[in-house]
């Protein structure tokens, strides 16, 4: 099932794909895909429901972040091999997590602007896991059954704040714009192996990250479960898993973003985006 | 003016207190504190209101965390110089910013349970800044009157977790229960100067921490508009101002909680909280 957000910046309706691809309004039916608006119950509520009594919306409009919000941005660092060495890094013993600020969440296609005094925003085309039900000291064998969907995230980063501002990643990761999320969250019924999925981002036409989430070094249940350690997740928290090489700040030299470029985005079975960058 | 959430955890009611120290029931009129739920219009509109019209809750009952849930729960790092060399670190050249996940929030008299694995639990009494309106590129002379109001945090920290795990500071910072933040959300107006304010922690009845917010190395204004060049804050977000001098990691040697301690807090204006530690 693919669930999708369509409408102006925040005045987005939920919406569900029906079997013909058409987009039906859930609006009137359950409350904004947010926190518990997408645990496993809500979802199994949609799937109950008869889609074709629902009103059809005109296809074109704009597509919103697939989540209105989530109580937690997380992100996983490092975690293709060839993405850490890219950056100067080892590769992690264990997974490094930091988060993006909410504020950051956008739609798939809405333009990026380069903040205020950034010379190197990046990008980093990942694998979204959304979390559909709480988790505290939860085993890798229960992980993925906690699992409500995935989308694809653009882990935009602005690597002078990131790494050069005072320690913790988070100041380079959440400028306004910098989380596409979407275009679908794609329900994990839909979603066989999370680790089987090709993913890739053209920038200007010209492939410059391709690789497959069966390269990850530490793969979707073993992130749930690690984290579900330290804090509890709650549905709708969103968990970007980390990006394979290829980012502008692993070229020689660094590529950084420019106004006039255009980023897109694929991950395997969950859309595509398409980014134009702006001043 | 004094903003409470009483009752039960998960079925807390807003309360706003009366002239008399009344508890009066908001739960009628608006919504939950969290996010809009407390921004400046939120807060004008309480304000507004004839508490006497409103069903008075009786004394007694559980106080719950002042907001129910945050956009997003930032915390500055070593802002107090005698923390910083106390930890071992260098006085930061600039605001040090990390997260703490949203589902570690509780009522400020909770008991604190120590977390599956941990060793190092350690407290950290704060003074809590909660955002009343989107700020973005903001100017230091404009970002007070963007604050809503201010509480009590006790920024409970797991020092392996936080330092040994993996470089970001969000793993040690986030188990259930490790963000006690009330028992009032005192209105910025009540509050007329946020960097005159006497802080206190006391561990099994002896003073452990015993400073003032006029030692912090960035401001409260600062740091609200510092965070505004990286990220747009927004209604409802909570920034922990870092800690002062007399943690647990700070002792020689190190004395970290153990089950059957006690913690209790205060922040001049903002009410005090007490903790028992569980294991």
């Amino acid at each position: 099932m693919k669930l999708m957000r369509i409408g102006p910046k925040g005045q987005e309706r939920p919406v569900v794909m029906d079997a013909n691809g058409g987009l039906r309004d859930l609006s009137g039916v359950v409350p904004d895909f947010a926190g518990a608006g997408v645990s496993l119950a809500a979802i199994d509520a949609i799937r109950a429901l008869d889609l074709t009594t629902l009103p059809e919306l005109p296809a074109g409009a704009r597509i919103g972040s697939c989540l209105a919000g989530v109580p937690n941005f997380y992100c996983i660092g490092l975690n293709y091999a060839r993405h850490a060495a890219e950056t100067g890094a080892r590769i992690p013993a264990e997974p490094i997590l930091f988060t993006k600020a909410v504020s950051s969440l956008s739609g798939p296609n809405d333009a990026v602007s380069i903040p205020p005094g950034s010379t190197k925003s990046d990008w980093e085309v990942e694998l979204g896991v959304v979390i559909g039900a709480p988790c505290w000291q939860l085993s890798e064998a229960d992980a993925l059954s906690r699992v409500a969907g995935y989308c694809v995230v653009n882990d935009l980063s602005e690597r002078e704040w990131q790494m050069e501002r005072g320690g913790q990643w988070i100041k380079g990761k959440s400028a306004p714009g910098f989380g596409p999320c979407g275009p679908w969250l794609v329900t994990a019924d839909d979603v066989p192996d999370p680790q089987a999925l090709a993913l890739s981002l053209d920038l200007n036409g010209a492939r410059v990250q391709d690789s497959d989430t069966s390269d990850m070094i530490f793969g979707v249940a073993q992130i749930v479960s690690y984290l579900s350690k330290f804090m509890e997740l709650l549905p709708g928290d969103l968990i970007s898993t980390g990006t394979p090489s290829g980012v502008g700040l692993g070229m020689k030299p660094p590529r950084f973003l420019r106004a006039g470029d255009t980023m897109a985005l694929r991950v395997e079975g969950l859309g595509e985006q398409r980014q134009d960058v702006v001043a």
